[in-house]
C-alpha cells in the first residue's frame, strides 16, 4: 500500500482508520458530510482535508444504510481506486454494489472493533490492534482489490478474517447482533421497578445488560440492515421462549432442554478458560471500597510473580467491601492466596 | 448470637455459614442427608457432626424444593430455636411454612451469594462478605427471631437488605431469573454454529452468555420455584421480541422503543460507574498473548499511584495480542496513559 488513501466518513471507525494509516506515514485524505467531522479528524492528525485526484484506496466509513449508494459512486469518481467500507452488515450493500460495472475493485470489510462512544473525538490509531477484520470478497472481486484490502487490515494491526458476505451476514447475527437484542430485551424489563428490587442485583444482571445501553440510531441501522438473519434467530429464540414458558407452567422436560442447550452454547463461546487445557482456579479477594484500594491490590498481585489469566472485579454494589475475583492456573492458587494474605489482604478461593 | 447453630445441608450456602459462624468461636452442629458432604464439611472446619439437643438457631440450606418441609420439621423438632432458610425463592417455601403452629419463629432469608461451583468443597467462610443479604419476615414472624438473623447476616459480613417474600421473589425474578434465561436463549441459539462464525465474537457475546453456563437441576429448582413471577416477566419479554421482529419487518418504531426502553433499563443497573458523579475514561492497554504480561500490567498500573475504578480484560480471542481496559477518572486518563507508555506499554485512550 503506496496511498493515498481516502477516507468517506470522519466517525469513530473512518478516523481510526486515517489515524492508523498515517502512523505508516501513508497519505490520507478525508471527507465527510459534516465539516466539523473533517476539522477535528484533521486536528487529531488523521489526514488532509484537500481532495485527491488519484486515491489507491477509498474506505467507506459511512452510516449502514448509505455504504452502497458511497461505494457505487467512489468506484465512478475515481476509477483506478480499489473500494472498501467497512459496515457492520455486508449482504445488503453488495446488493447494491454488485450492480456497477466496475464491482470487480469492491471488497467489503467489517473490522470487529468499537466503542460504546462514537465519533471523530473518540478515534484511535490503535482502534483495531488484536482485533478480527471481516474480508468478505465477493465473486467478481480481483485478487489485487482483495491483496489490497488484507494490507490494509494488516497495517492496522488486524487480523484478517476471509468470509462470504451471506456468511458474515449469518455470523454477526449469531455472534453480535441477537446477545445484543437479548441484552436489550432483559435491561427493557427492568423499567418501573422499584429501586429496592435493584439492590438485589449482582454481576449477573449487570453482564447481560451491559451492551444495552448502546446507541439506538446506530443499532437501528446495523439491525435494519441485517434483518433477515436477525428475524430467522429471533423467531427461534421465540420457539424456545415458549418452550422455557411452557416447562416453568408444566413439564418441565422442555425447560429442561433450553438450559441445556444454554450449557453448550456457553461452553462454545471463544474464551480462554473455556478452551483452556489446563484447570483454572478463582481466588477471591475483597477490597474496601476506597480510593487506592484496587491500585494496590493490582501491585502486591502483580508483584506475586504469579501469572495472572483473568481478573473481575465486583465492587458497585454500594457495599462497603467489593469483591476482586483473580483467575490462576488451578496449581498456582494456593500460592496467590498465600501471597495475598501475606501482604495483609483477606483472600480465598 | 450465642449458639448452638445447627446447618442442615452442607453444600456451598450451608457450609459456608458454618465456616464464617465458626471464625466466631460459634459452635456449629452439621447435618445433611448425605453423609459424605457433612464429612467434608467437618474436616474443613465447618463444626461438628454430633446432632444438637438445643440449637439456637437452625439454618437450613437444602434444595428449594425440600425447603418447606425441612423448616416445618425443624419447627417442631427444636421448640426453642429460631430458623431459617437460604433458599433463593421466598414465596413457595412460605406458602407451606405459615400453616405450622410455630411460623413465628421462621423467619426466611436469601444470601445473594454463590458461585458457579457447588458443594461443600466450594465453601468458604468469605462467601458472604459484602454481599447483600435479604431477610424476609413474614407478617407473623417475631422481633426477636427476625433480630437473630440480622445478627447471622452481619457476623457472616453481609449487608441486610429486609423486604416481604413476595416482593423478593419479584425483585429475584427480574434481576436475576429473567437474565439467566436471556443468557440461557442467546447462548443456546450458538449450538449447530460453524466454527468460523465464532471467530468474530467479541467481548458483548462472552458478557451476555457468561451466566448461561450453570447447573441445568439447580436452575431447574430456582426456576420452577418462582415460576408465577418469572412466567409473567417472560410474557412481557415475548411481547418485546413480537415488537422487535414486527420493527425489523416493517414499522421501526416499536423496533425504536424498545431499543429505547433497554438502554434506559442498562442505566438502571447499579454499577459504579453508572451511578459515579465523577466521569470516568478507559485507558486501552495492549498485552501479548504471552505468561507474565498480564501480571506485569497489573503491577505498573497499581505503581502509577493512579486510582483504579474497573479493569475489563479481553484476550481470549486466539489472537497475538490482547487488550485490557482500564477506567480511571477522565482527569487522570491522560497521566496514566504517560506511565504506561514510560514502561513501555502500548497504551492509549
Amino acid at each position: 500500500m503506496t496511498g493515498p488513501v481516502l477516507v468517506i466518513g470522519c466517525g469513530l471507525i473512518g478516523t481510526s482508520v486515517a489515524l492508523a494509516l498515517r502512523e505508516h506515514d501513508i497519505d490520507v485524505h478525508l471527507d465527510d458530510a459534516r465539516p466539523a467531522n473533517v476539522e477535528v479528524a484533521v486536528s487529531l492528525g488523521a489526514g488532509v482535508a484537500d481532495p485527491t485526484t488519484d486515491p489507491q484506496l477509498v474506505v467507506v466509513a459511512v452510516p449502514p444504510a448509505a455504504v452502497g449508494e458511497t461505494v457505487v459512486k467512489a468506484l465512478r469518481t475515481w476509477p483506478q481506486a480499489v473500494v472498501t467500507d467497512v459496515a457492520s452488515v455486508k449482504v445488503a450493500p453488495l446488493g447494491v454494489i454488485r450492480t456497477s460495472a466496475d464491482a470487480a475493485r469492491y471488497v467489503g470489510s467489517h473490522p470487529m472493533a468499537g466503542s460504546e462512544r462514537s465519533g471523530p473525538m473518540a478515534a484511535s490509531g490503535r482502534l483495531f490492534e488484536g482485533r478480527a477484520w471481516a474480508v468478505t470478497a465477493h465473486e467478481t472481486s480481483s485478487p489485487a482489490a482483495v491483496g489490497l484490502i488484507h494490507e490494509l487490515a494488516g497495517h492496522v494491526g488486524a487480523t484478517v478474517v476471509d468470509m462470504e458476505a451471506d456468511t458474515h451476514d449469518e455470523a454477526v447475527a449469531l455472534v453480535s447482533h441477537l446477545p445484543h437484542l437479548m441484552s436489550v430485551l432483559a435491561a427493557a424489563q427492568l423499567g418501573g421497578a422499584p429501586a429496592g428490587h435493584l439492590s438485589l442485583a449482582g454481576p449477573g444482571l449487570r453482564d447481560v445488560t451491559r451492551i444495552a445501553g448502546s446507541d439506538t440510531s446506530l443499532w437501528l441501522e446495523i439491525l435494519k440492515g441485517n434483518a433477515a438473519q436477525v428475524t430467522t434467530l429471533l423467531r427461534s429464540v421465540r420457539d424456545d421462549l415458549d418452550r422455557v414458558i411452557e416447562g416453568l407452567d408444566d413439564d418441565q422436560s422442555s425447560l429442561v432442554s433450553v438450559l441445556d442447550r444454554g450449557r453448550e452454547g456457553n461452553a462454545m463461546v471463544p474464551g480462554k478458560h473455556g478452551t483452556a487445557t489446563v484447570a483454572m482456579a478463582t481466588v477471591f479477594v475483597q477490597i474496601p471500597d476506597k480510593p487506592g484500594e484496587l491500585s494496590r491490590l493490582m501491585s502486591d498481585t502483580g508483584e506475586s510473580g504469579i501469572n495472572i489469566e483473568d481478573i473481575r472485579i465486583d465492587h458497585d454494589l454500594g457495599r462497603p467491601v467489593g469483591l476482586v475475583e483473580v483467575v490462576v492456573e488451578e496449581t498456582y492458587a494456593e500460592n496467590l492466596v498465600n501471597a495475598l494474605v501475606g501482604r495483609g489482604w483477606s483472600a480465598y478461593r
